[in-house]
């Protein structure tokens, strides 16, 4: 079987992922931050560890301002509600997920200005047409750093330049980058980071992290027992606390940390620089067949391990059965929850069939999935 | 090593919960319901089975009704304030978690209107304070089943019947008794359930529930992918999708799942019962000791396995300090994130040092931990 869905989440993970949340369960499976037994400290000092490797990662000077989620989701709902209120002005692309379209619109019923820049054809975003969107009442900007439908990669260094400058928040989707390429919160002005915790950083499903930058007021959207000043009836504002109401998933981000150590050990430049050859040598050869339609910028320096195709006008999801069935290929068809990317590339109608690339795909798996689009394009 | 924290979070696990977690992650750690090949579809069908599990140990007519959330808190959230508008009023007690106190802090902050019905001094509420509580503006009750604090077995039948009779919503918090008490959703009126997948379903962390009666109108509080409807910039209204934004906890759902197994095999009623009797026992050991206060109703036909004591006048942590120090016996000190509820049975300022048993708890332990009170009631 070859996996090539890394976009939706990694598969494998690495041995110490396995290990260390078996761990966890096993030997100290019990509520962090909530007893004061050791079981419970045990697995508070490891949540904490994770907290800290990922600030290493991200350059965050605080672990505490990194605060666990649930999925990206939750953590891009949270930056972007918890900081809009009714009259702001909020600018994002039309090559965002519908993690972050799906609650603007339900914001901008509710009385927020939502402005949408459109990507080219290959997905680019030009960052003069975010400074051309700014209003006086802008108070966020919300872009992915990688698209996860073309792999182009956002010119986020300017766009958090530009942000600075005109002193309003940025908000960035790193769904498709966190794990594999650099994110430094300071040096690229980035206010808040979403991310996943089971795509590029290698831990489980049931994880995933928000950065705030100290300073900023972004409401908690649940609240509950955080097991801190449990004397009041008002949720604490202390962070992380503030943000992680109820019971964590404790050896989750156990399993969260041991992705984490697993990068940092191989080093972020040398997993990045391997997906990247893979995926070059991939879009080369693609490129090259009859009656097959590769999107995206198509050049490694503006484009992650993500490579869309379709072969001829058949569907994506028949090209994606045809690959799973006859060749033992999995990859992703169909609109990947961004539509409005779709209507950018046009695909819309078509949707495409999505080759995502993980630290463990080999160059022979990247000449087999060569080798069955070859194939498939012949006999359509 | 004694733990007698299972109200924090159950431990250890059954060994099928481990197994299934792990053949998940290295078999088929896909993204159910993203992508169509045969790893995702897999996780999606186990999924699934989790759901129908579920819905038979809740006598939920449709599987679908079931909403996988992160956590009991997340579910709080969500049956709290996806029903509450503004002018409505909310009844529930003071024998509440901070999970469900805290969001409805917030909510009385932006017009809802709350009474907080009082327990008495075991924690007791008396159905016809909720009756007599009712206006002609009540839209929803929140009650636990059963108090974290005192073990005590909240009248819910008769409060389902209350309920119902008035035309008004029963939302109840399950944290302490699903997996181990019997809960029919049609017998008892409940028009939402809420449940944590870690703790009585002997499932892992990072994993929760909801259950949501058939075309009551709830508002989703994230927005996200749903894998469905992608073409869409809407959130879906279907069930479960709708509430299920982003990635789920695949590989954790599948170990809830191996859990609920685990409990249908061997039943809940022996289960419980064994609790029962560990928790009975215990309690009639206890009450003899000289200088040793027990809360709650100390009848076990009134008591889940939530034991809460103090040691004359020593501050709660202490003495868990000894007891895990000195005894190897893991138990959870302080509040508990219910200061309301301590205030209701007088111990707000000394806390508690709680014991709560769980099916993998023995008799010789029981024995341990008495012992061990004996001898520090002695030495005090």
């Amino acid at each position: 079987m070859v996996y090539f869905d890394n976009a939706a989440t990694s598969f494998p993970k690495p041995d110490g992922v396995y290990d260390s949340i078996m761990k966890a369960m096993k030997e100290y499976g019990a509520n962090p931050g909530r007893s004061g037994h050791k079981l419970a400290l045990r697995l508070g000092r490891e949540i904490f560890e994770t907290r800290e490797l990922l600030a290493k990662l991200f350059n965050i000077k605080n672990p505490m301002n990194l605060i666990f989620t649930f999925n990206c989701t939750e953590s891009l709902n949270i930056g972007i509600k918890g900081i809009l209120n009714t009259g702001d002005h909020v600018i994002t692309t039309s090559m965002e997920h519908n993690s972050v379209l799906r609650p603007l619109k339900v914001l901008e019923k509710e009385g927020i200005e939502l402005t949408i820049v459109k990507g080219d054809y290959a997905g680019r975003i030009n960052p003069k047409d975010i400074e051309k969107s700014i209003k006086k009442n802008t108070k966020l900007i919300v872009t992915t750093h990688i698209s996860n439908l073309t792999g182009t990669i956002m010119p986020i260094e300017q766009i958090g330049r530009i942000a600075r400058d005109n002193g309003i928040y940025y908000l960035v989707d790193a769904a498709q980058s966190a794990g594999v390429y650099h994110i430094d919160v300071e040096k690229l002005n980035i206010d808040m980071l979403a991310f996943p915790g089971h795509k590029g950083l290698l831990g489980p499903q049931g994880t995933g992290g928000l950065y705030i930058r100290e300073g900023i007021e972004v409401k908690e959207l649940n609240q509950g027992g955080t097991g801190s000043i449990s004397h009041l009836l008002e949720q604490p504002d202390i962070l992380p606390d503030r943000y992680e109401s109820g019971t964590p998933n404790g050896p989750g981000i156990v399993g969260l940390g041991a992705g984490v150590k697993y990068i940092l050990q191989e080093g972020l430049d040398t997993i990045r620089k391997y997906e990247e050859e893979l995926t070059k040598h991939f879009i080369e050869e693609i490129v090259k067949i009859e009656n097959v339609k590769v999107y995206g910028p198509l050049d490694i320096k503006e484009q992650g391990a993500v490579v869309s195709i379709n072969i001829g006008d058949e569907d994506s999801s028949e090209i994606s059965y045809i690959l799973d069935e006859n060749y033992d290929i999995e990859v992703r068809p169909g609109l990947h929850c961004v539509p409005m990317a779709h209507k950018t590339i046009e695909t819309f109608s078509q949707g495409v069939v999505r080759f995502s690339f993980g630290p463990f795909n080999t160059h022979d798996e990247i000449e087999l999935g060569i080798k069955a689009i070859k194939e498939i394009s012949k006999e359509l």
